[in-house]
């Protein structure tokens, strides 16, 4: 916990609530004068009806709309150029894009190439943005990211084998929409791997070093709901009410991540996904009972405060350690009702690649610089060695 | 509760700690290309020294400006006109507001009427405001209002013996500001009524026809906030951590209020600030208990939910109407030991002013129609008199 000052920032606007996609014409009126959306949907996205959704209320308002599709799951930064390309010379007043977190950044980057000179690999890192964007309408269509309402985007360099966050104020949106209607058709594991997702930034969050009043908050309301919901969206995936708890819960994850940031989990992830193309929250989810276990000592206390929102206390007495256990059993048993994979030999990793795995995730110093524990290379590489053995 | 898309919005940044008003130059460079700033200060943090450690810092970071001061209390829609004319020459390209939410609300007004060319009288109500105004940074130092936050400002007409808001989405500020340290000297009396108002938001944003899961999460991290601290921050004033969780919890009630709306109590409180010039905390406070108890048995459960996080709930066994009970018990316990005044005729409020009163409330429809129960004129006079009684 860190005592300095802390700051927080999210979506200009953010609305939410079943049939909100309804109101989607009103909010893009409200984001100046729109001639002319780009909607950028993700492959999912069309399939089920929802681009043709958005460009028939657009049309109704008398805005003219074109469509971007062919989006990569976890985007490299060639990819989000290449599409740039394809859309620069059209003039847009705003990005429409629904989807995951994949086309949910893709988005983001594409609004700020539009109005700054520099490419994608001078945009990530911290600040590195310059100008405002094009002002986006972010549409979630995973409980997992958060990434409508946080100033991220992730880009994956498949030379570096890696995922590098650009981290910009100018990345938020105009509009966050969260229509949990839009998540009933979520297949069961992704609604399990992105839920993990979800829960790992509400987890990390609350026990990173830069963790606050204002991240703490979001990060145990996100706790208790995602806890409270992951079982059921998963086994009843059309269960309207835990669909709405995970898309709230994941909103909140994504508020607390942007006060305090994530830590080891996300950090160890980032190479399983640029390497390996291990799906970002099937990385996590396989990392996070065993990255939280070696912080054990030094979360003792925040894991039992975790425990109380994840109604994980009763009949367990007043003990802390017991209940700090609780939390740690609670994820591992996540992982078998939710058949989230364990084994990293499934996706091609072997022994042999564990250093430079452990090299990769020892340069993501902004994310390691957050857990309450340093790591060195070898207890990195003991840590991946657990999901080999 | 409703079951409609609901939404929420708020300051472009918070920045929050002990020691971020040294943060305020950065911050304000943040805000754009800025060569002249306005400070508008409360009189109160001009004799703290506040307003000098502003323009110091300014200075150093070479932003010059000028101060606007003598700013009445709970202004009036003529006041600010005039505050307005006295700066309207000058080229300003950021408003820095340091004080109560009297002056935050000011600086908001202030902030939109150099942009657009309507009257005060004319941006009243809700959507009013047709441009975006100068950028703002809101520095409260008071726990109550929660103005760095909400897209409110008050407006206080004599004429008609009543407060309005003006609501929209320009009057957000792109930076609050919140320092507990530079509340450490809010005398007594101020902390209860203020602090109490602070409450009343979470409270009644929590009742609110229109709460939804956002509003509820804000409302109730604001009440466990303040109940947790308010006595201690009335009786030990240079208390940080009592000082810090009344700001953070006030902060959280603008929260509650923006995506909820206030209610009743608000409604009846509005003229007793217009006509008697109660200050606004202290009318709040002083009906609060009885609104609430005029609710009662359509709140009972939202009750009894508010108890869990005020701690009430301990050794009253499972019973919902315990539990509620005990939350009316406390509020009317508060009255006691925070010494808030309870008798309106020591403000000059006679049995015959109450039917016009009762008149001036019932239309302020915006908050009413957020009352879980309708009120109709003589409910409202009978609200009265119990506080003439
Ligand atoms: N910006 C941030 O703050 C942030 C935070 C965490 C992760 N991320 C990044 O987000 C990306 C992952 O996003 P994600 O986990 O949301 O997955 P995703 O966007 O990659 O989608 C996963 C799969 O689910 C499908 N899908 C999505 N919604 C669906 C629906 N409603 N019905 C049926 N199928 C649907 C997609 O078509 C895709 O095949 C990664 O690149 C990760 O690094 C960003
Ligand atoms: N915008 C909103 O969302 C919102 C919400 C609720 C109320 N309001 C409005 O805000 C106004 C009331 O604001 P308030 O309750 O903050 O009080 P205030 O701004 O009127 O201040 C009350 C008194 O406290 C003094 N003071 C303030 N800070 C001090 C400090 N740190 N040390 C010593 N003295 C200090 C002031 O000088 C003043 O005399 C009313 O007009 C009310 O209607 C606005
Ligand atoms: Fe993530
Ligand atoms: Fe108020």
């Amino acid at each position: 916990m860190s005592n300095l000052p802390y700051s927080f920032q999210t979506a200009a606007r953010i609305v939410a609530g079943n049939g909100s996609l309804d109101r989607l014409a009103d909010l893009v009126q409200g984001c100046g004068e729109v001639k002319r959306a780009l909607v950028i949907a993700q492959n999912s996205a069309v399939r089920l009806g929802f681009a043709e959704r958005i460009e028939a209320q657009l049309r109704q308002a008398g805005i003219a709309s074109e469509r971007l599709t062919g989006m990569m799951n976890e985007p490299t930064a060639d990819h989000i150029g290449e599409l740039h390309a394809r859309i620069k010379e059209t003039p847009f007043d705003v990005y429409i894009a629904i989807g995951g977190g994949s086309v949910l950044d893709a988005a983001k980057i594409l609004s700020v190439l539009r109005t700054n000179k520099e490419r994608v690999e001078e945009m990530v890192g911290t600040d590195r943005v310059r100008k405002p964007g094009v002002p986006t309408v972010l549409i979630p269509t995973t409980s997992g990211t958060g990434s409508e309402v946080t100033p991220n985007a992730i880009v994956t360099f498949p030379e570096e084998e890696l995922k590098i966050g650009a981290v910009s104020r100018h990345l938020l949106p105009a509009v966050a929409l969260l229509d949990p209607e839009l998540t009933l058709e979520l297949p069961g594991p992704v609604t399990a791997a992105t839920g993990m997702d979800a829960f790992t930034h509400a987890l990390e969050s609350f026990i990173s070093n830069k963790a606050n009043p204002i991240s703490d908050m979001f990060a145990l309301e996100a706790m208790r709901k995602i806890s409270g919901s992951i079982e059921t969206a998963y086994r009843e995936g059309r269960s309207l009410k835990a669909r709405e708890d995970m898309l709230i819960g994941s909103m909140y994850g994504g508020m607390a991540l942007t006060g305090s940031g994530t830590a080891a989990v996300h950090a160890l992830a980032y190479p399983l996904g640029g390497k390996f193309h291990i799906p970002h929250g099937v990385a996590n989810s396989m990392l996070l009972p065993h990255v939280m276990a070696f912080n054990y000592d030094a979360i003792e206390e925040r894991l039992a405060e975790a425990a109380t929102v994840m109604g994980l206390r009763e009949g367990r007495g007043a003990s802390r350690t017991a209940a700090a256990e609780a939390v740690i059993e609670k994820i591992a048993e996540w992982t078998k009702t939710l058949d989230i994979p364990q084994q990293l030999a499934a996706f091609g990793v072997r022994e042999e690649h564990v250093p430079e795995l452990a090299v990769a995730a020892s340069k993501v110093t902004r994310l390691l610089d957050n857990n309450p524990k340093p790591l060195d290379i070898p207890q990195i590489e003991a840590l991946y060695r657990k999901l080999l053995a």
